[in-house]
């Protein structure tokens, strides 16, 4: 690499702070853009820009949004008695993209992670419990569903969850569920491992 | 997709064009940035900006360099009795990294690729001919060392190159070779693919 112009070292060195990209994707990466004679760099550039400049978090569930409020809890279509909690916003996008879901999120902004760092205080478990009681409002009772990954991390968050609504489940105006775990669509059972197993095992329904 | 936000939405349509990066890796890319609390998108931002700004081909060997002469070329340890033919700037890189040439170099900017619609008017053969003329000046004889990819866009510029050079090699002035082909170091004979086998059958040497 001691070959290289400083500038490209530095887009080099920026690529490969992205997740999954390695020193040699960000070299192709680099160079894909000293190769188009178009306007390539600048406009990744500009758009990175104009991102950094217009995204802000939705004030109701946190989902990156371009304004105060994001479409989905701006919708009159979205129930309010449901809500969905989730680590990240990318895990708002994949519900969307499937179409399953018509209720409202949350996005806690992470998961608790002691090897990490993550506190319970960094993340957002104060604004979830305002959220709901705002929801409770308008509804007579609210569905909280927890969809943090099936982690360790996931399960600790989802622990802490299932804590700040204690008083509130009892006095019956949250509800809490969580989402199914078994085997995945078109998994081979041969290859399932073992947790996946008991889990399927555990939730077996009457058909 | 609908739901993200348009600034977004361009950032991932931008990562999206790079080289092996598909829609949930430029998703995921985008994603980080929105994470990451320091200015980690605007860091990447400028670093392009700069990279375009301040990047330019080398007069000599068109490699892509910061002046008008690259430090290859530039520098008086480096043999200019030899010159090395690649594709792309990255190939100098691969050389460089493995430290086992000392010679020049030369960048084609590409290969021939009817099926891409690039002819031998799109790539850098007059250059190539006036530089190893410019090189004659100050060397009895040039060694050509034409590393092309084997592929057959790459035996077809080789091809090429070979043509433009027919008569220094007749006059003596012009020695063309071409990188040996064989088994790569640590390859499995048993993986090995029909025509790796022939060229190094072919290429055989007695010890």
């Amino acid at each position: 690499m001691s070959v290289l112009p400083k500038s490209v070292k530095q887009v080099i060195e920026e690529f490969s702070k992205l997740p999954g990209i390695g020193p040699k994707s960000a070299s192709r990466m680099a160079y894909h853009y000293l190769r188009s004679s178009n306007m390539d760099a600048s406009k990744l550039a500009n758009a990175l820009l104009n991102m950094e400049t217009n995204i802000k978090n939705c004030n109701k569930c946190f989902n990156v949004s371009e304004s105060e409020e994001c479409e989905i809890c701006g919708s009159p279509l979205r129930k309010k008695g449901k809500i969905c909690v989730v680590e990240e916003p990318l895990d708002v996008v994949a519900f969307e993209d499937s179409g399953v879901y018509d209720g409202v999120y949350f996005v806690l902004g992470g998961v608790i992670s002691p090897s990490e760092g993550i506190g319970a205080d960094e993340l957002r478990f104060k604004e979830l419990r305002k959220r709901a009681e705002e929801l409770l409002l308008e509804e007579d009772s609210v569905e909280v569903i927890i969809a943090t990954n099936p982690s360790l991390e996931g399960e600790a968050t989802a622990s802490y969850v299932i804590d700040i609504f204690k008083n509130l489940v009892k006095e019956g105006k949250v509800k809490i569920t969580r989402l199914a775990m078994g085997l995945p669509t078109g998994a081979d059972l041969e290859y399932a491992d073992r947790l996946t197993l008991k889990k399927a095992l555990e939730g077996r329904r009457d058909i």
